[in-house]
């Protein structure tokens, strides 16, 4: 799949230290590896029977990604986890961004801690069909930085997968860290033989954005994991006008807050004004967003979500943005996605209790 | 520093691979490692003495970093990079986000190639005192995604620092990507002897980032890199009025664009309304954003920037955003804080023509 494992000193016709001749072909003569690679053990990794075992009683594997950072992806995510468990599924929601780990805070779960049994880890529950597992939980002090390179990142999504007692799932969503590095090759290769149904990659409209999320569709495809479509977050902003604040520049240059003046300036002179939602194209996309680069890699589109406060303010409290009436900028266009993803892929047939 | 290089099957108490007991103290006895870390070469490493004396005509180093993607870090590296070389000083702007590297386009770059020379990798030149390396310049094709792991990415971040030929530089900036791994401990062990000046750290103003920034900040601590202070991006949307599209919700649920008629309206019934400009706060910031953060960690804040459509736009075309007169939402407030950032570090006394 990858040969991200060959060390950098190697020599350059590297079989892979994973390889059965690895530290025996006539490319290793001289590699400071050769030794290590010969004696090295090598075949099946136990490890991977063990995390066959937990997922056999998981029916969908779902990963959320990006190629850019601040996409909106972990709120997806946790937007996700919510409207499914809002449809009676069984839900679990794997946050494996182990630097910057953002689902407690976006589930409400801030502080939880993990407890064990003798069935694994168990994960944190927002509801009894709702369960989440994060590196979050286990830090003593939120501030803490995880220092720490990919080997032991690896090693923690392994003991995710290996030792979270989820139970009986519908849905497993797992919520990856932005790029295609170490996470991201550590997740494919763990759950390659359990069936992952396929990936949503959620992106901005911005061409900077969409230059990653090519990058993170060609993983997909070179990893063999399914592209189920893509989401364009942050597609322009879209708020009722009397949300806005309004300033005005002065003479000497300062802005100044004229807002109360001109909510009654606007009910007396122009109250057609009064229920306008105004729009601003925030991010830039003139080079056609994410519905031509869909196209181009023939993947599709999921749907757009406007940036809308009231779902950043959601994200923020660790609430679903569906119960929230008000999140009329977001809430019906996640609702749709949701939908189209479900119908597309067949997988509303999964609920345990046959809906 | 770190024990980030420990494997993750390592015995409890490993004295580290790098260490002088390793594979030979008594927590050793039974470790899977024990004989490959008896035997491995140990010491100081080689390719540090060929950083050391690269960088030696290197004025200053200043790390942009972040806990979150998409705050906008690579774009103010870029803004930080052309607002240095407006000021005649020499500068370097180094990408190493291995996998999502933004530079070449935000920069204008998108499709030049790096070329070697015997003084070793010229870096791509947007003028003749910005030079630019990144990864970007380095694929066949800008959709191929970098499917390495750690190992790989560090390997070439050293060979970033050992092989690219700046020549005299008054600023290197070195633009990290999100998080506190791989990358973040390889360009700090590298440049460790040769004295960084310092790391701003680039965030939004909702706590979900700001947890985040939290862990960069321990890390800077940890590692002993001074925080030269925090820029808060994206506070809050600031657009003139009219500049946005307005909508109307229809009976039918159906939007329906009346942009054209409200300015008319506008001119005729409001005419006060015209030379507004409208804010909206995007972003939650009811948790006191970076300011109280700063506070609370003992860091400086450098100041804040409005999210700016221009600003976005320029980012997308590879512009700097100061030479663009209608950038009246961010360029002021960018250049007010890499001001203070020349200022309070004493940097203005780099310029190698003494300016």
């Amino acid at each position: 799949m990858d040969n991200g494992d060959i060390p950098e000193n190697a020599n350059e016709h590297c079989p892979g230290p994973q390889s059965e001749s690895a530290g025996k072909s006539d490319a290793c003569e001289g590699c400071p590896n050769q030794q290590i690679c010969a004696t090295a053990p090598k075949g099946p990794d136990p490890d991977l029977v063990a995390i066959a075992e937990r997922m056999a009683t998981v029916k969908h594997k779902i990963l959320v990604l990006s190629g850019k950072g601040g996409v909106g992806k972990s709120t997806f995510s946790a937007q996700l986890a919510f409207a499914l468990a809002a449809m009676d599924f069984q839900v679990g929601l794997l946050d494996i961004d182990i630097c910057g780990p953002s689902i407690p805070k976006m589930l409400g779960l801030e502080g939880q801690e993990i407890h064990q049994s003798n069935l694994g880890w168990s994960p944190v529950y927002v509801e009894s069909n709702l369960g989440v597992m994060s590196i979050g939980f286990m830090l003593p002090n939120p501030d803490d930085a995880v220092i720490w390179r990919g080997p032991r990142k690896n090693g923690l999504i392994k003991q995710f997968l290996k030792d979270v007692y989820w139970g009986e799932l519908d849905f497993l969503v797992v919520d990856a860290p932005p790029g295609t590095s170490d996470e991201h090759i550590s997740i494919v290769q763990c759950l390659d033989a359990t069936g992952v149904d396929g990936a949503i990659i959620v992106t901005t409209p911005q061409q900077v954005s969409l230059i990653d999320v090519r990058k993170e569709v060609s993983f997909c495809k070179k990893v063999g994991v399914k592209v189920l479509g893509v989401v364009e977050n942050m597609s322009g902003l879209s708020q009722p006008l009397t949300d806005f604040k309004f300033t005005k520049l002065m003479d000497n240059g300062e802005q100044k807050d004229v807002t109360e003046w001109i909510l009654g300036y606007m009910r007396e002179k122009a109250p057609e004004m009064l229920n306008l939602i105004a729009c601003s194209e925030v991010f830039d996309s003139s080079g056609g967003g994410a519905l031509k680069m869909c196209n181009e890699m023939g993947v599709p589109l999921l749907g757009r979500v406007p940036l809308d406060p009231r779902l950043c303010k959601a994200a923020e409290e660790g609430r679903s943005c569906f119960a929230d009436k008000d999140c009329v900028g977001s809430a019906p266009a996640l609702k749709k996605i949701i939908e189209k993803l479900i119908e597309a892929n067949g997988l509303s047939m999964a609920a345990s209790n046959g809906v």
